[in-house]
């Protein structure tokens, strides 16, 4: 059958993702990557999570193997909003609900909020994830600068203009994916009056939160928001927290922190979409978060801090000039700006080829197709002296690429 | 914020469950239930799954902690086209997608296939997780009949007059939920004949075909079409398959068998949806499959048919005149029909307070609202005792209703 004719129109805006395709290639075990956004599997907490499924299948399994709320599990749901509040949001379980990572909070906020043609504000460049949830729901985007500047008026006309409506704003606080960039008390605290002018809800992608290597913690937008607003049953931002970074990617186990208000929504999304979350990986993640959480996060913190001040020294030490790069108090990236005209997909194939190197063109994380002079480095999985050597490298092939320019 | 006023349209489709809300009563110790469509905790592979961690944690846990590719783990790719191939559709790898429960797989089949207003056929009555998975697409639905003897044209003509276009048609081939009845090989090929005349795809939910109690096993409709279409690739039939109903549901592992440009659509829905199901979940469940799954399942068959058996003979000696019911070879569920003008949602009540028993009226499952004289009785979780002493009183319920009417 000719299955084109049958897709729905959605069908049109989700495309397989080059960068996504490439990073199949990149994985060779020859070629230094800095492409992948991933955490080193060797320090995953296996043995804390060994011992917790353990521990679930000593004291009867059924409960894990069977049907759950599709809420999320209870224990989990009670930890989370502690943490919540020792991070500056007073909440309870009720203003929580488990997904399976922040990858399907970003899919469902789509869901709930977008129907074809609404506008969303985002970030150029952004998580290139977020554009791939939305894309499903066929939004008009434009463009949120840091402090949103432009003025909800600007924003307001120009989606009319469109014969559209803004619906939300979303952002990623603190070293965002792909910038490694963190929004200032002062943007965060203009966001906010924006979102308030537009009378829209900020969606906070808070996936790399808890990696912080150096600077001053700056309170999530959302703390900021029931700071205002006395509640976060009055509050317009809805959080979105993920153990990816911290415990486990594979267990696909995140979080929306939200007024009850949009979680009794999400509850009955989830229900149709999937049921709940794997019943089993909750209660290990609860487990292990309880446990371990706090020692954990700062053993990653100090680790991923030595590879993050290793890339930014090599940086200095080895690009040469017109190249400039962020500065990222936490996270997995660094961001680079080549000279304007510069191609950084092109690049790439030299940086393969001639040196072994890999990254991430960053083209793909602007939703309006610029960007072409940018890249994405990752210092996750890297070791100082391999992002020594890997610097070196990429130093190089810029430099062979700017004489040749 | 006034949320209701930033929601996208579809959410106007998507309310909460009658039957939902209702369940989360019916949960008390003191009453037996027979509403709930899940399987035995008892009966869980609990051992084999512990056996399962124990020896993916021994043997490295770090690929089971970490991301993965969104078609799903390999392994279990393999084993599940190698039991397609076993049950008539010779297919690989390449046709398999993993999903979070054949739930997600609903979801992604009304996300791939349903823009607003187009219409899905399926039966009065139906899965009520179809309707829910679907709702959030904005369909309209139109009544398939068994063996679709209302005509290609006539439902072509329907949908036009709607100004709408057929997209699919959904249906559960083997003791469905709810009425546990089963499509004949001449309903099965009638199906493929409608779907084949209007140029649509076919949807089968095969949550429940591992669970024959008696009679001959009939082909999936996917290996019907493929014996007509000469190949997977040429067929139209999706298969949505499942774990939850033969290992666990609570590890959230299910299946798509399909063309191979159906996967390549539906595995870039499930980048952008939630990336992967959980790691760890697909490589247990694959370890498991490969190891028991022909013993397990051929136990469940021989647990459940007792119960099955203990039902249908109870029914036929508690029931007063006027009550029929479905005869199904497997599955979970009986069908009840109460004379007209009875409602089962009423009878619940009084089942409930005059003999602490429970059902599912059956309203719910229609998607034009009838059938309220009809409802599902789930026999998976009693004893053959139990279902004795529940029928009784069941019988009695109705016989005082009737009095009454």
């Amino acid at each position: 059958m000719e299955w084109h004719s049958v897709f729905a129109s959605r069908m049109g805006r989700m495309k397989a993702s080059e960068i996504r395709e490439l990073l199949k290639l990149l994985d060779q075990p020859e070629v230094i990557s800095f492409a992948g956004g991933i955490p080193d599997p060797a320090l995953f907490p296996a043995e804390a999570f060994r011992a917790a499924f353990e521990k679930i299948f000593a004291t009867g399994a059924s409960a894990a193997l069977q049907y759950s709320v599709s809420e999320g599990h209870r224990p989990l749901r009670d930890w989370i909003a502690g943490e919540m509040g020792r991070i500056g949001v007073p909440c309870t379980r009720e203003n929580i609900l488990i997904t399976s990572g922040s990858q399907q909070a970003l899919d469902y906020l789509g869901k709930l909020l977008l129907s074809p043609g609404d506008t969303a504000l985002l970030g150029w460049p952004t998580y290139l994830g977020a554009l791939g949830a939305f894309n499903a729901y066929e939004p008009r985007y434009d463009q949120l600068t840091p402090g949103g500047n432009r003025g909800a008026e600007a924003y307001r006309q120009a989606a009319e203009a469109a014969g559209s409506t803004v619906k939300f704003a979303y952002v990623s606080a603190d070293f965002a994916n792909p910038t490694g960039e963190t929004l200032s008390l002062r943007e965060r605290e203009s966001l906010l009056d924006l979102a308030e002018a537009l009378d829209i809800p900020l969606l906070e992608d808070a996936a790399y939160q808890a990696l912080r290597y150096r600077g001053e913690a700056i309170p999530p937008i959302l703390s900021l928001d029931v700071a205002r607003s006395g509640s976060i049953e009055a509050a317009r931002t809805i959080y979105c927290g993920s153990f990816s970074k911290t415990l486990s990617p594979g267990l696909r186990v995140g979080w929306v922190c939200a007024p009850q208000a949009v979680i009794a929504r999400l509850v009955l999304m989830k229900q149709a979409a999937d049921l709940h979350s794997a019943t089993l990986n909750q209660m290990a993640v609860a487990e292990v978060a309880q446990t371990i959480y706090a020692e954990h996060t700062e053993m990653l913190r100090d680790t991923y801090a030595t590879r993050c001040a290793a890339m930014l020294a090599a940086l200095t030490a080895h690009m040469p000039e017109g190249v400039t790069w962020s500065d990222p108090e936490g996270g997995m990236f660094v961001w680079l700006t080549l000279p304007r005209g510069m191609d950084a997909a092109e690049l790439l194939k030299q940086a393969l080829e001639q040196e072994r190197i890999a990254f991430v063109p960053g083209g793909a994380f602007f939703a309006d197709g610029s960007g072409r002079n940018t890249l994405r480095l990752s210092f996750s999985r890297a070791t100082p002296e391999k992002i020594e050597t890997g610097m070196q490298r990429l130093g190089k092939v810029l430099r062979a690429a700017l004489v040749a320019a």
